[in-house]
């Protein structure tokens, strides 16, 4: 029997330890024979005039075509003439909804057990739209955007969602007491959608309640759907419970299927280089991209040999207290599979 | 020796529970000889065309004139033509600083020990603007604003609540790396004014990271300051922190002076009447309104009073594990005076 053609995926190293963390990521593939082909794109060191950005065209024309791709972090280079390049990832790619699913991992304690919460962030307006200016001397504004179609499109992807994933509840987070329009219409697409839906629990929290109630009583929470910022410090708030950045995936979704999963922590550059990086969170990225293919057994395995060496306690990076190098806890991981 | 005369302040019960809540506060002062005389005022049951909301013109004259005052849970009834009671307050006696103090309470434990934070919201504008409109169909805009005379202004405040209260840190939270213009400006303002603070350390703290922060270690904040939307946020993160909103004081701080204390929760129509309301939070925001009038001996008893309370776990209302009414509660602290 011939084996199948593996998978071609686009691969971002990205910048700072971001190298040492995707090598991890390509060793557990290995070991676990995951069927995938990497196609490796490094941030240049000009800016690439048909993005704006230190992305090439070429890069974003191999997520577009793979359709699937993993991102390690990449630090914005500080000057001027440039866009941000998550920003730029997320509006050449179109990535709509960023989903952020945030476990409590066995065996590392924090001051919560039983978190299992995902967020789901729409990811391409709200107060995103970079539309600011200045009034007259000393006044500015910002415009926060919110469409019909985006909004629904995300709380499509938020039920969907919870539905194959076997989820009971969707929160829609938003603030429409003060924001009654924008917010308003938000709420308004969500009710649209929820009821396509009647298996799934719907209720709306105001975004300030959410995360007293998020402090006090995570359980409370299953799946969290709302407009971009309130994402962007929800899923943050909701890492920390568990742990930090270091430890949570992310995944952004596309028009046309495509999924960019990505290491949401920073760059971390006074460690790069030094065998000392934790490389979780690009990993646990890289099983929800796994999962987006429907490779839900190497999914698995992966994800359990990583939460195993994690629990066993014996091999841990510096971050979760252990003195394990990076290569060494890959192998740990490699070793359970 | 002639008794000094009583200094007037206004007092809105509110409703729901506010009614109880308000007389627990009156009972406690009367048990410590606080020299206050209260200037009661009810939210009417018409709309006040001169405030266009149920505040009438008498009632907010009372605190323009009396400069203090002290404020129950309002519901802003639901229906048309009107304004939040909340917001017509802020907006018409141009209460610009909201300051939330938020430390652990000794005995009642929460996940967290040695919370002490003080969160200083910006109160006038920012997302609070109200200005929204839809572009076209299905496309809606909000406007926050943001400007330097209300940045420099709450940023004044924090530095000086910082200084007299001996506060090490004061951290500007933002999200300027999207909304450089609005929330760059009001950090641009925050610097100009820790210019002037070399003693008080100040960073800045990008509202996502701080969200994380704060679960993961809420000693590394001191002072907090920043717009509007994230203070609303931010205060009820760190509320949860400590047990939640019936814990914790707020009060406002207006221009010439004018201070308004109250309780941030809900008004509990619920439990309305049945005399099981927690008043600590009306309580705890009225010890603020002492300390706003120098009256810090008075303050410091009621503020340990109630505290002892707590701690002795006696006399504990229903939201916080106990069996107390509100009365017997408050009979425990006034016999700690
Ligand atoms: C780096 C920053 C632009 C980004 C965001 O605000 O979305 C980050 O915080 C994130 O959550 O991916
Ligand atoms: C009730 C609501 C308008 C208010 C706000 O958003 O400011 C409340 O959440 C608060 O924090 O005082």
């Amino acid at each position: 029997s011939s084996a199948p053609a593996p998978i071609p995926a686009t691969l971002f190293p990205g910048d700072g330890i971001g190298p040492e963390i995707a090598e991890a990521v390509k060793q557990v593939f290995q070991a676990a024979e995951v069927p995938i082909e990497w196609e490796e794109h490094y941030v240049g060191d000009q800016i690439d005039p048909r993005t704006q950005s230190f992305l090439t065209w070429e890069s974003l024309e191999s997520v577009r075509r793979n359709k699937v791709g993993l991102k390690g972090p990449m630090a914005t280079p500080i000057g001027k003439g440039h866009r941000s390049l998550n920003l730029t990832l997320r509006k050449e790619l179109n990535l709509y909804a960023n989903v952020r699913p945030c476990y409590s991992l066995p065996g590392y304690k924090t001051r919560y057990d039983n978190v299992n919460l995902i967020t789901i962030r729409e990811n391409t307006e709200g107060e995103y739209s970079g539309l600011e200016h200045q009034v007259v001397r000393g006044v500015v504004e910002s415009i926060k955007i919110i469409t019909r179609q985006a909004s629904l499109r995300v709380a499509e992807y938020a039920f969907h969602y919870a539905k194959i994933h076997g989820r009971e509840r969707v929160s829609a987070i938003h603030k429409a007491n003060i924001m009654q329009k924008t917010d308003g219409l938000f709420l308004k697409c969500c009710r649209e959608v929820a009821e396509k839906y009647p298996e799934i629990t719907y209720e709306e929290v105001v975004i300030d309640n959410c995360c007293m109630m998020l402090v006090k009583n995570p359980a409370l929470f299953d799946v969290l759907v709302m407009p971009n910022l309130y994402g962007d410090i929800i899923s943050d708030l909701c890492a920390g419970l568990i742990g930090g950045l270091g430890l949570t995936p992310s995944c952004n979704i596309g028009e046309g299927g495509i999924a960019l999963a990505e290491a949401v922590h920073g760059s971390a550059p006074d460690i790069a280089g030094k065998n000392l990086a934790n490389p979780t969170a690009l990993l646990l990225s890289a099983v929800t991209m796994l999962r987006h293919l429907e490779l839900y057994d190497k999914a698995e395995r992966i994800q359990n040999a990583i939460l195993t060496t994690i629990a066993e306690g014996k091999y841990r990076t510096a971050d979760l207290g252990g003195s394990s190098s990076t290569t060494d806890f890959t192998k740990a991981i490699c070793s359970h599979l």
